[in-house]
């Protein structure tokens, strides 16, 4: 960032007066340009006991395993984005339930939010972020093939919860990349 | 959004291609600048089965109560950025506990996220965003003078737990101002 968004005046880095932290300041219009964390909404859908697993066709982490997620965008509920993600990338349809699992992804500077939800039908395909998608057998999940952190711990809330019974709110963070 | 902070060319708003929204996208130096909901993180701080809230000293709702709370900042947890928020705002150390209520602020462009925490000692004060700090009894809290709804979920949240015995994770969302 380095041109005021609203006056492409040159930008300052300063910590404004009655603030704590340096920001992007505009000295022509006296404007503060906020940089924060982005929410990443998904969730595990889920048919007869198997679940939609999509295969990455973009960058980061092409041609690794992952459950639709993506960016919560602009006037949509976490729920809605998780539910338009997994049209968006495995052109399945359904219901969301109850939140699953969170994780701060603190070095990506992003919060993922993972929901349960039902397949509302068993039809699934790639969208053009995926390679292929698949309905998995909780037994086959490709543990060393998924795309990231998040979607691991997501993935192992959910056969806690099978296991326990119980619908629980899993949370952890990470603070670098990698495993 | 007018102009493009990396390169300073006026900004166009188009789809753009393998996108299904409408984005900032310069033109010039090919940059798409993407705008998405801000988390706001807080918690319900507790000492002596009393919760402590603050008087806003800023708009939006100068002068009436909130649990402390504020935007996320990078390169923190949300537990942290809770924390964080209650040292600013109310001069006081809590151990933040379990996440406790979500809600989707959808017309704001935010999600509104609180913990359960603890009060490490009973001390507080006004810090420059509050007009004042108090611990007040559950029976006893300003309900009509509350700032935003999502003080008024988290509280009754807080309630319902206490009368369940259990620690729940409460979901809500509003699309509209207002009550």
């Amino acid at each position: 960032m380095k041109y005021c968004p609203s006056c492409a005046h040159t930008l300052a880095i300063r910590i404004p007066e009655g603030d704590s932290l340096p920001r992007y300041v505009c000295e022509a219009c006296g404007e503060i340009h906020y940089r924060n964390p982005r929410l990443v909404v998904g969730c595990v859908p889920v048919w007869e006991g198997r679940i939609l697993l999509c295969r990455r066709a973009i960058e980061p982490r092409y041609g690794y395993w992952t459950t639709p997620a993506g960016f919560l965008e602009n006037d949509e509920t976490c729920e809605e984005g998780a539910a338009r993600e997994t049209e968006e990338e495995a052109r399945a349809r359904v219901e969301v339930g109850s939140p699953l699992a969170m994780m701060d992804v603190v070095h990506a500077r992003q919060v993922h939010l993972m929901y349960r939800a039902r397949m509302l039908d068993a039809s699934h395909e790639a969208g053009p972020e995926s390679l292929e998608t698949a309905l998995v057998d909780p037994d086959a999940i490709p543990w060393e093939e998924l795309a990231f952190p998040s979607i691991r711990f997501s993935l192992e809330a959910w056969l806690k919860d099978r296991e326990s019974g119980r619908e629980d709110f899993h949370v952890s963070h990470v603070r670098r990349r990698g495993w």
